[in-house]
């Protein structure tokens, strides 16, 4: 095993490569939600399979029912070492509104910020930035002499879009994927100065519903009144998923939900978490949700429903007295604890299904479901991770919670038994999911020595 | 003044020529709601002028602040005569969606249906076919040798938008514009053998609202629970304005309606209108509105609130776990006796604003507002015209309300205590705003002959 600070002066020195690496990623339009940019997937896949080649992976581009997956594997020097899966994906978020993006969102730059340079684009940070910092470790070792681990590499290009083909390729490769303990790099630190392992995920049940009324779209002069408004029905089923408490009103949606143990809402409470800043980084000054709750308690720990889109009738300029043939809206369930992603669909069908008046049918089109995951708190790993974290940082890790998702880690849990060890360099600022996404340089470059000492400790 | 007979043999002489001239206008995309057609309804306002000039009238295109309005003017032979003021409107709906059409929606074409003979385009019946009605009979009394009234006309490009410049432009033009009586082709029959005279029309309040809460669109995972969903805002509020007996719940919204007189009630129930079958033309089997009115009593003297289009957050293909910085949606109120616009608009603000929670803020954008009309429905010239009607069609014509809204007439009645005999020849399956509208040629020929028997009988 080459030596640790060999492997972090190699990092060092080969930043500005590194970063010119990671431009090239970046400067793929992998959106995987539409349909247009399916090449764009494909490019970035094959782009990823060329470089771990270029660095000795053996690494192949494997078609799925949707966008293809990349798979690369490499042994350690040492045959008695743990043997790791890495996981992150190359698909991103479509960058629309484009007109509040400052610069293109696939040609992607450096930007000098008060706090330091920065990565401007999409995927900067969510997940290209991030899934480069593992991929660089694993470079520098093998330059510096051959890695600690064995590494598996998995990358797909559906996160986004709630990895529908992802658990079939897992089921189907069992025997290749399967190993001692997953890695991603897909999180937030605490602060930019104090780093984070996220031990708990939200899982996540994406459903469009699609409320169908008359045949055609109709006059409302002629037809106001009497005739059923599919716009009106859907706002009533949205306006039903919440109570005066800021609970969902689904039946059943709570059970598997437990509130936290003291320890550990007592170590959250001690973070003293800035509430303020945070909302205010989205131009608010008030906690919306469930009444009683801190900020930090809502976003790990606790589930939600949320429209993410809607549409219907006429939403063009000026005005058009029309009553809609049919309305529909996106809706999101972030799901915590024990939470049967199935029975919540299932639950939020029934729901909707009741409240259709006469002459109304409904049609579900499922985006993904996926369970919350938790990381047992006591575990060798764990603490290894966490002593190699804070040589690099100089503080110790926040073992934290994560409201958004990261459907794969429940998969690997299923489906291997495997624990998942979640460390990403994402800051609350990075405007993931929205224009003008970023990546601070210093988490790339620090994140890149932080897994070199992971993968080191992990070893020993 | 020219013979009758004469008049009426002229039309049935001239009914290629007449189709003729209605498909010039017809292939004018005159598209008032949306910007990028304003070319275009200029353009129907100059073919509408230079084709009265060439009849005889003195025409004239006249600028707006929006869309020109075409006046004109030509005098009877007798001085004695009543002076009647011909309005429509040469402005017509989006034709969106477009794929739903048959044929493409301005290239006007004669279908041969199991009824007879029917004209396909937007603007068949809304309200081109209509308007070409009036201007062919006053074609063929001219060329017969002169018209029995002295006739005014005044055909806007706005009514699709809630006419914002027509009020100005008659207050202006108060002078010119003043006649004895009113004259509007823009309603329908009360089926197809029965012709119809309108005493009710609805007014029409349009207002669109836009919640804005994250000052941008945030990650749903990173901000799920506490941030405010100006969706689930919106959706609360639209919820809202309806009660479970389906009555709009706005304060003060029923103010100025009243019961029906029981003789009209009578009269209505008399028509033994077929709920059933006006419903299945709109896919529909079940009335959704007021619980215990009747459906013909919905659409003709009952206010309406309806939502005509809503968007917010992602909309396009697949999933976006975004939470949106706003939302959007366009309401319509249709109003009845003596309800006012003004004061309804002011109280759906208020509604609205009283149901905004911390960090949302709504924005209002007004498409317009007008009130009800209601004509005396004792008058010598309405049983003229009901007997002129009955020559032509062999039946009584039914003293009908209207669901749709003719804001004009309100504004007649207002700055010239004018009333307005409403006549027009659509049918109920006409498809007005909607993909493959169409008008009879029946209603378009016959049309004609009857305003011909109007006048006649106007000027006796």
């Amino acid at each position: 095993m080459a030596p640790l600070s060999a492997v972090l002066d190699k990092i060092d020195a080969n930043l500005d490569l590194a970063l010119a690496r990671l431009f090239k990623l970046l400067e793929i339009p992998s959106v995987s939600t539409d349909p247009a940019y399916a090449a764009e997937c494909a490019k970035a896949a094959e782009w990823l399979a060329a470089e771990l080649k270029s660095i000795g992976f053996q690494a192949s581009v494997r078609a799925t029912g949707g966008h293809p997956v990349v798979a690369a594997h490499a042994k350690a020097e040492r045959p008695d070492v743990p043997h790791l899966l890495f996981y992150a994906h190359y698909d991103v978020q479509p960058p629309d509104p484009l007109d509040l993006w400052e610069s293109p969102p696939f040609e992607p730059r450096i930007e000098e910020a008060g706090t330091g340079k920065r990565i401007v684009a999409r995927g900067a940070a969510d997940d290209k930035g991030q899934l480069m910092t593992f991929v660089e470790a694993c470079r520098a070792f093998i330059e510096a002499g051959g890695l600690p681990c064995h590494v598996s590499i998995l990358i797909e290009g559906e996160e986004e879009t709630g990895s529908p083909s992802l658990p079939g390729f897992i089921a189907k490769n069992k025997d290749e994927l399967s190993a001692d303990m997953a890695l991603i790099c897909d999180t937030s630190m605490w602060d930019r100065e104090t780093p984070a392992i996220t031990a708990m995920l939200r899982g996540l049940v994406l459903e469009e519903v699609i409320i169908c009324g008359p045949s055609r779209d109709l006059h409302s002069g002629m037809f106001g009144g009497p005739a059923v408004n599919p716009i009106h029905v859907l706002a009533r089923i949205i306006a039903d998923l919440h109570d005066e408490e800021g609970k969902v009103t689904l039946p059943g949606f709570y059970d598997g939900v437990s509130e936290l143990p003291d320890d550990i809402a007592d170590g959250w409470r001690a973070l003293r978490f800035d509430e303020t800043g945070f909302l205010s980084q989205a131009g608010l000054s008030a906690s919306a949700g469930e009444k009683g709750r801190s900020v930090l308690e809502m976003i790990w720990s606790r589930p939600t429903c949320d429209v993410n889109g809607i549409i219907g009738g006429y939403t063009g300029q000026g005005s058009k007295t029309v009553i809609p043939a049919k309305a529909s809206a996106k809706f999101s369930f972030r799901l915590v604890g024990a939470q049967d992603p199935r029975k919540i669909a299932g639950s939020f069908r029934s729901f909707v299904k009741e409240r259709l008046p006469a002459d109304c049918r409904a049609e579900f089109v499922s985006h993904g479901a996926s369970a919350a995951v938790e990381l047992p708190f006591s575990s060798e790993a764990l603490s290894r991770a966490q002593r190699a974290l804070q040589a690099e940082w100089g503080k110790e890790p926040v073992l934290a919670g994560c409201g958004g998702s990261i459907p794969v880690a429940g998969v690997f849990k299923r489906d291997f038994g495997m624990d998942t060890l979640m460390i990403g360099f994402g800051l609350d600022d990075d405007r993931i999911h929205s224009p003008n996404e970023k990546y601070e340089l210093s988490s790339f470059h620090k994140g890149a020595r932080s897994w070199a000492r992971v993968l080191h400790a992990l070893a020993l």
